[in-house]
């Protein structure tokens, strides 16, 4: 254990930059990272507001941060895939390789998974941190630490891409384009979608994700989805429709706009149980697939940022220093429309 | 056209055995059938009953009964698979072979299927029936008439067996132990489970299903369902349930006796939308699945009788003769918990 | 039946521009097309060589042709999907709905098809021809009729795609860079590849694959496949192959580059039989898919096309005009490796 | 290390019952098994006769067995799944669960598994073994210590059955009436299978499997699979050939007894390279999938062992006594058409 400066949540509503004492001894199969970049995720956001998340409570100081890329500055015993210098990203979860779900190749649903800066683990707004070398991956040289910083939330766009079993040319909704939406939306595209019918209330998210070819922005203060879905698609439907939202709203007449035969993925999730007319899959015979964070994407997710097929730098909004990362935060609390990831920088 | 004695129903709570005019030309690709025997499901008595299904209203008298086996009295041109004097069952439900949901290999739930004794198309308890020989499948030596007319109801089984994707040894649950119920569990085993827990309130029902090797009858009066999963799982929950019961009760807490990565699959239809926790499939990442009727499913019903691997015999709890089918209909209304499938015997 | 202009294969090596017989009379469920472009294909081009293409022979003169566009100028009776001025492609092949294939979904491999210059039927480099409204699909205004005439051959690339079911960010390679290999690549990468890795040993097909983002070209004259397999996927392997040179060759040593638990996919038929070391398969448990032409492939093609996900321009390689057909067909014979896609254009 | 006697591979030809170290030491996540019944497999014979199989060369003298059921006796820290006195079968296979196949959920093809009796890991022939707990099956009580013996031979029937993604009601063929031939046989039906036709030259092979409801054995010495194939599926096919022999021949016309889109599962290894017509799954777009040893079946199986579905005590030809291991080995060379399974009881 060692004494690091660290972006610690006190409690709610209460953040400190501060030190703090955090593990740095490199044990086997694992590496030691000097962090570069580090993403702020609507979760760290939450547990500053609220200081909880479901059963998740603060109950002590916690470090924030888990969308995280850096350095490797000192490799384990037994560690090959990694070496002195390799640019990385990290997945956040480690899960017992032991457990029924991890042999299943199910890590991400393996309820032993420990999650940075999920209560009572550490996140990463700090300068070091030691991590399996099974969870940490090479960043390519076209690839950025910035844009290392965002394979964490494009994971999830890629567990829900994969979860689809999205069929070559399918058409998609994303419902909801905040953050995750804007992800999955890009997912789906790369992951086989010809298009994707991306709907909100706010026009300035519609205008970021309408940037991407491929995603047809549908404001639904002012059409109805159902109308345009039939318009696009000749009354078919669309083959696949993510909801991210989480609204309960979304989940009324959703499957008014489902292909026969298509699917729902349920990405955001309601607080409390909606009211569904679960009869009317039935018809259809719709299925709901779910997705719970991400297991084995974050080496497809990098290959694709590689090769080009997918740009997430469009979405970088602001960039912080780890000095202002408190203004990062408060910033976020803002929720502008025009944001989509904010970013802080831990290196000089 | 001819006239042909026939059990109609006028109207909501009356029933004639009286004489109708039927189609009785045989066109190209079609068969001629004599019927033998007609069983009586849920939605012919629930016609009697309440006069409708949904948006399907009893506005003209309608001949009832599609659950039916007989013989080839009359072969169409063009017809290569059927010959006379073929024992026979059919599908009651004929799809436009070019639409588009057909052609996708889903003619189930092709909007233009029309569908024996589903209003306005007449049903089949009268003594000649003309029908696609697309739609007709030989039954093997070994299959009696009375489980030819049987195998309706089981390809309703075929159907949740399939969507199910059961991996070979899978633990089901199926909650509901009525006749559709105990369908889908001899299927479920059929289809490749290791054994499937069946739930219900009524011992006599749980008694009939629990009389087949591989079916654990559970009365969830006397238990709690989650505990005896739990038991007999070591707390990892089934791979698959399938919702038989229609009851939104069934629906609250359903997710905690389904495995990580696991499937529900909707075959009982709640009347009213349910409230449901959407949110709990996500941390299991639990899929949906549902089921309309059936496609692709008589053969490999009928095979899987032929070769004694099911066997419903148990199940025909009784026999009427066409004489007494207002008798047989008025039997199901009494819906005796020991009574699975009533049939009618149209032959003398 | 009607005389009409056509391009006529009168015999192995014997094309005439002459006129011929051919139905002009639409029935139901029908539409006339005026013809605008035809692609010629490897198979017409084999027709003309050889006089047959395996148990395929031409006993009689044929009209050559089956990569079309034009426009819909007559519109049977119960056609709802199309009207006149429509600009549209057509897919080649008609099946006979009712067949047990085509009732699964799989219409392609229904022996019953009837396909476009494949002895007896006659091809489309005529003027008009009519088509099942079924198969004939409208061109949105941003696909060009050249493009439309690629819909048929990018089908096949779309089968391909579809058949490996790619998971989102999967590494492919594709065997051979040929017209059928280029169009594989590209649905892949449409398909959910990140990247594919496409072989020849002429370098100028590779150079015009290697154009497009994702696709990396490697001249195996030069380098060692699975040395660069290896270097690209650190030892892995590539999650799907696509072996589209129908070389025997390219089967020995394919199961080195494949991942555990990755597919092959047969997509080039080698003439003769190969030898295969099918016991390689075992030990990665690998899948090996074949496909035969295209099912359902033609508006997810268009789809990907009008979204911009996918551009076929850069592989139209010269355009003729009807009258300089004969010349389109000697050019192909030529097999210049820069050439991939030649076009005839029939209205002036 | 403790000295226990042991059924020793000396070297080719040679085997001894004699005192061994062996490993006796139960670490965490372990388990120490007094062993009851060990079956002779193939391949421990193949040892005896060949003094090694492919690149696994017994160069050390080496413990046979793995086939194996026991009762625990003692049980290391950190184990929840087992406790003392609990009758288990064990799988031979152990894998490292960091490596990236087993993450994905593939264990068993992971290059560094450990494998007993496969040069240089000992099998279980003598008294006592240590194993990890996670691939320790606990037995119910309605299975017994020989049934636990043939979880192991029946579990590379159920990955068989399990990649050959049965639907409910599937027409299987399985190629070869050996004791693996009749395993998949057995898994086949047991994973939704209708029927299964069997095929061999040897009579009473075919006799022992045709005991089983839903195997239909056939003697291709006497007729042509392929017209029994076409006579029990009206020309359609088998929708899954299960190719269990290993022989060249096999290969020859194999997709003629195979449905359009079908499926044929590589079981059996061939020694050479075949000469196989890869062009003939195409016009069928027929899938060939592989196996390789099992992953995941092992609680599968018992649970279907348990429940009455599967029966694998008529497999059991002979039991040997410990001190007349050499017999049941010299016995299993000779390879009598009547033998199935030899077991070695290794108690008094």
């Amino acid at each position: 254990m060692t004494k690091m400066r660290a972006l610690v949540l006190e409690k709610q509503h209460e953040l400190k930059l501060r030190d703090i004492e955090l593990p740095t001894e490199v044990g086997p199969g694992e590496v030691k990272i000097k962090l570069h970049t580090v993403g702020v995720c609507g979760s760290d956001v939450h547990y500053y507001t609220h200081g909880r998340i479901g059963p998740f409570v603060v109950n002590a100081p916690m470090v924030l941060g888990h969308e995280a890329a850096g350095t490797v500055v000192e490799v384990g015993a037994g560690v090959s895939n990694l070496k002195l210098g390799d640019r990385v990203c990290m997945e956040p979860g480690v899960p017992d390789p032991n457990s029924k779900a991890s042999r299943l190749g199910m890590y991400n649903i393996d309820p032993a998974v420990t999650f940075w800066a999920t209560p009572p683990i550490h996140g990463v707004l700090t300068p070091y941190v030691v991590h399996p070398a099974n969870y940490t991956f090479k960043l390519p040289d076209n690839v950025s630490f910035a844009e290392g910083a965002m394979v964490e939330p494009f994971a999830v766009g890629m567990q829900a891409a994969t979860k689809a079993k999205i069929t070559p040319g399918d058409t998609a909704i994303v419902m909801g384009a905040g953050p995750i939406g804007t992800m999955v939306a890009l997912a789906a595209l790369a992951g086989g979608c010809s298009r994707v019918i991306i709907t909100d209330l706010a026009q300035p998210k519609l205008d970021i994700a309408g940037q991407y070819q491929g995603i047809i922005p549908v404001n639904i203060k002012d059409k109805k989805l159902v109308d345009e879905v039939n318009r696009l698609t000749e009354n078919w439907g669309a083959d696949v429709v993510f909801e991210c939202s989480g609204s309960p709203r979304a989940w009324q007449g959703i499957t008014d706009v489902v292909r026969p035969g298509g699917t729902i993925v349920v990405v955001g999730l309601p607080v409390e149980p909606i009211d569904f007319d679960i009869a009317s899959l039935s018809v259809k015979e719709i299925t709901i697939a779910s997705v719970f964070r991400y297991a084995h994407q974050y080496e497809r997710a990098i290959a694709l940022m590689a090769s080009g097929r997918v740009d997430l730098k469009p979405l970088i909004s602001e960039t912080f220093s780890f000095e202002d990362s408190i203004k990062a935060f408060d910033r976020a609390v803002e929720a502008r429309p025009t944001d989509v990831k904010l970013q802080i920088l831990m290196e000089a």
